[in-house]
Order: C-alpha cells, then sequence, then structure tokens
C-alpha cells in the first residue's frame, strides 16, 4: 500500500495539474462502463487503463493540437483515447508470463496477477481492437480517419511495435550492436511515440514535408524515451519506477547504458532531447509551449 | 502425418476448387513475405494464416458481392484477408495453454506449439493490427473504409469475440442456460460471422434497411455455424475435425447439444440454415448463388 501512494505522489503531480488527463481517463472511464460490455472483460481494461500511467503519447499529441493553434475537440480525445488503448494492451501482453514475467506495474499488480492470465490476455486484446472502433466513431472527416488509422496500426502491428517486440525478445542473452538495439526500440517503443507527431500533422492538415519532419521527431523522442528507460533501470528504486528495477540485467538485455556507459546514454538522451526541441521550433512550435514542458520532463538528473 | 493428409482430403474439396481461395491466399502469403518485417513474427503469422482454414468468412463476403452483381476487386480481397487475419489471430489465442489450451487445429500443430507462447502471443496480436493497415490501405472510399473499419472492430472487440470469449470462459463449469448460451456464441462466433453480410451491404451500397437485414442473416447463420460446432464435437473423429474432440463434454461447456440432445440440435441446425436461404431469397440472392452452396456445406447428416 505503501509503495502505491509513494508512485502517486511521484506521478501524481503531472497527473492532477492536467484537465487533458483528467478529460481523457474520463473518456477512458466512461466508454469502458458501456453496459453492453461484460464486466468480466471491462473492469480488467479499465484496472489497467487506470493503473495511473502518465499519458505522454495522449499528451503529446493533444498539446501538438494546441500548438498548431487547433481547439482540441471531443473527436481528438477519441484519437488520443484510442492511442492509450493500444499502449495499455501492449504493455499488459508484455507483463504476461510468457513474455516479461512481471508481477508489478506502475506499483500496482500487473493484470493477469490482479486477475488471470486468460483475461489478461482478453483485456490486452480487446484494448487492440476497441481503439479503431472509437478512431472511426469520431466525426473526424472520413480520410482523416482513414489516414489516422492507417498510421495507428502502421505503428503498431507487423511494421512497428508487436515486431519490435518480437525483436526484442529474439535479442535477449545476445550481444547487440548499437545499431540493432535502435532497430529494435525504433520499432518496438518509437512507433507508438511517432503516431503522436504524424497524427496531430494530419489532425492539423500539415503539407507532407511537415508530417514527415513531425515523423522525425517522433522517432528521435523514441530513442530518448527508451535511453532514459535504460538509465532508469539501473538507477531508480522500486517506488520510482513502480516496477522492479534492474532487470535489463538480469535478462541479459543490451541496453544503451550497457553499451554507453551511464554518463554516455545520459550524454545521449541530452543530445536527443535537444535535437527534438531544435526541430520542433523550426516547425513553428515555440518553447513556451506545453510540448516542451513535457518534453523536459524526460530529462534526468 | 497421416492425421494431416487426412484432414487435407476432406477440407481439401472445397479448397483446391476455388480460385478464389488462391487468390485470398496469395495475398495474405504475399503481405507477411514483405522484407520489412522479421521473420520471427511473419514466420508465425503465415504458419496458421496457412494451416488449411476453410475461408468461410472470406468466401461468404466474395460470394456476396458476386451475388450482388460487383465485379470482385484487389481491394475486396483485402477486405476478405483483413477479417480472415482477425479470425485466425483469434485462434491462436483461443489455443493458448492459458485459454482452451489445445495442441491440436486443423490436423496441425497449435502455434504455440509449433513456435512457443510468447510468439503465439505476437502473432495473435499482430493478426489484430495488420488487418487495419490492410483494410485502411485500400482503394475503396474513404467513407466505405471508415464504415468498415467501424463494423470490424464492433464485430471483434468489447462489443464482439473478445466479449463473447470471456463470457464463454466464465461459463465454464455452470449450468447455462439456452439463452445465456445464444448471448456468448452470438458475440463469440456470430459478430465476426455476421461482418461478412454487413460489409457486403456497405460495399454493394445496399440501403440501412437490406444491411440490417443482412446483419440478421449473419447473426442466424452464426449460431447456426455454432450449433454444428457442437454437432461435431460429438460425432466427428479427429481426423474429421481436425482437432481433438469431446473436448466440451470435458471442459464441461454448455452445449446445444447438451440441452437439445443431438437430434434436436440438428433440427435447429436445419431450421436455422433454412432461414438463413429464405432471408437471402428475399434480398434477391438466388439460390443458384455460390453463397447457396457455402451454406449447404454446413449441413450435417
Amino acid at each position: 500500500m505503501r509503495l502505491i501512494s509513494k508512485e502517486h505522489k511521484i506521478f501524481g503531480i503531472i497527473r492532477v495539474m492536467d484537465t487533458k488527463i483528467l478529460k481523457l481517463e474520463h473518456f477512458l472511464t466512461e466508454f469502458y462502463e458501456s453496459a453492453e460490455f461484460p464486466k468480466g472483460l471491462a473492469e480488467p481494461a479499465k484496472y489497467s487503463l487506470m493503473a495511473g500511467g502518465k499519458r505522454i503519447r495522449p499528451l503529446l499529441f493533444l498539446n501538438l493540437l494546441e500548438a498548431f493553434d487547433l481547439e482540441v475537440t471531443t473527436a481528438h480525445y477519441q484519437v488520443a483515447a484510442a492511442l492509450e488503448m493500444i499502449h495499455t494492451g501492449s504493455l499488459i501482453h508484455d507483463d504476461l508470463p510468457a513474455m516479461d514475467n512481471d508481477d508489478y506495474r506502475r506499483g500496482k499488480l500487473t493484470n493477469h496477477k490482479k486477475f488471470d492470465e486468460a483475461t489478461a490476455i482478453l483485456a490486452g486484446d480487446t484494448l487492440f481492437f476497441d481503439p479503431f472502433y472509437v478512431l472511426s466513431s469520431s466525426d473526424l472527416s472520413a480520410q482523416t480517419i482513414v489516414s489516422l488509422t492507417r498510421e495507428l496500426a502502421y505503428a503498431s502491428g507487423s511494421y512497428g511495435m508487436v515486431a519490435g517486440q518480437i525483436l526484442d525478445m529474439a535479442g535477449e542473452g545476445k550481444d547487440l550492436t548499437l545499431t540493432q538495439i535502435e532497430q529494435i526500440h525504433r520499432l518496438k517503443t518509437g512507433r507508438l511515440l511517432t503516431f503522436p507527431f504524424v497524427a496531430a500533422g494530419i489532425v492539423a492538415q500539415k503539407t507532407n514535408q511537415e508530417i514527415e519532419k513531425l515523423r522525425v521527431v517522433g522517432q528521435i523522442l523514441g530513442l530518448a524515451f527508451q535511453i532514459r528507460d535504460d538509465i532508469l533501470d539501473v538507477t531508480a528504486t522500486f517506488a520510482e519506477l513502480g516496477k522492479t528495477p534492474g532487470k535489463d540485467v538480469l535478462e541479459e538485455k543490451s541496453t544503451y547504458v550497457a553499451h554507453l556507459g551511464l554518463e554516455g546514454a545520459k550524454i545521449s538522451l541530452t543530445d536527443k532531447l535537444s535535437e527534438v526541441k531544435k526541430l520542433l521550433t523550426e516547425l513553428n512550435v515555440t518553447d513556451s509551449s506545453e510540448i516542451f514542458k513535457i518534453i523536459e520532463q524526460l530529462e534526468v538528473e
């Protein structure tokens, strides 16, 4: 119990202050409170959706829209929710005994520990399908929905996250090069972190050239995110991390820290975050925008 | 080895004769032979996609289009492939140790037995995402793609297949009423069998009234399909079924056969198939169409 409240204090700062997070969570909760859904499926889906995620991906998307001078509407929350659903479903499956076999996630029991393995598999599955229902039910133009659907599926399946997960597993216990590590993370974490950038470009009707530049920003940020994760795995405590630290070493994973050393990894992270800020400035996103604040939160001391 | 060849002889009759199946399988194979995909993911996905499925859902969709006087195009094969991918992914997850724990499917080793559990989870996952990429990459109108995406996600997630799967698991070992059994199958098998009917209506630009009638046809056929499954579970051999028979009794599942008796279940199946034919005739689908032949193949002696 103490762990959970401690975790809330650390991650809670952003969470409580941001009305976007509250609105997003309201949408997610309401969706899974539909009387049509069996409780045995909706409850585990809601459990993991509401387990204290930092909502980094939805926040990037929604704040980018504002940086592009758009007024954020319900439809945009639907896009944000779809993205968060897929991210959450992937965490549930990642934690399964056959995969990472984790008991804790964000300081709470993982889905299969709280419920059971079959339920966790199905809760993950439903969090992969429902986003496409939510997305295609929004009042965005049909052309925008098709583009977003294509990008979201691209980011998630054989072109993205799941492919990265397979490569990550295959690489365990092997001595990977930095290029191989980057390829894994480009897919596993990078694609879904790139989606908010590309999606914001699509919704804001940016030119193809601008959208491709946004894609590059997302890709670099995705790598930064992974480097940060590798750093925290060796520097953070369970309470700070909300999950068991030191697992990378235990599972003989090739990490940025293993390759670059702790200081080298920190320098690489700082470089990548600077590059992200530089590119965003070129896209007329000002450094007073919320986007910059989110990116600055990724810095480690 | 003998089992596999025997299974092929029985299911082979439809498979070899139908060019639609060959074209569909060509598309599915080609998709997963993309050089971009890691082999460790594409191979298991292809293994289950090519494990001798009867392609009932794609065939219903493609033959309905022809019954509606449409010329079948590549885009229609993309819709059919999307549907078959989700169906296949759901079988992979159904067979997992935490779920039905099956070693054989269609006379071949199940995905997690051929590969491993983590791979099977991820192969299923990718078969849930990729269809939305395929669908949104087709050259159908944006409005048609959005409608199809919405219906496909509706059929698969918390409104459909996954919800039915949760209810099915919760019902094991319990004495369910016929209404409860029907509710499970309406979701678990019914929704994805309804999709080809609704999707054909959408693609053929039928009126909303006609689309809703097509939905009813699909729902009834879905129940017929389940009744047939329950009958075969007690009457068929491993070789005929391609999987272990008698599992329903073993797992104390409430089945139509348990409720209606074997003869009662057979009568109910015949009734439902007649109703399907009657409704299709009202929708100007003639009894000389391929659709009728597919439906007649569902009859049991």
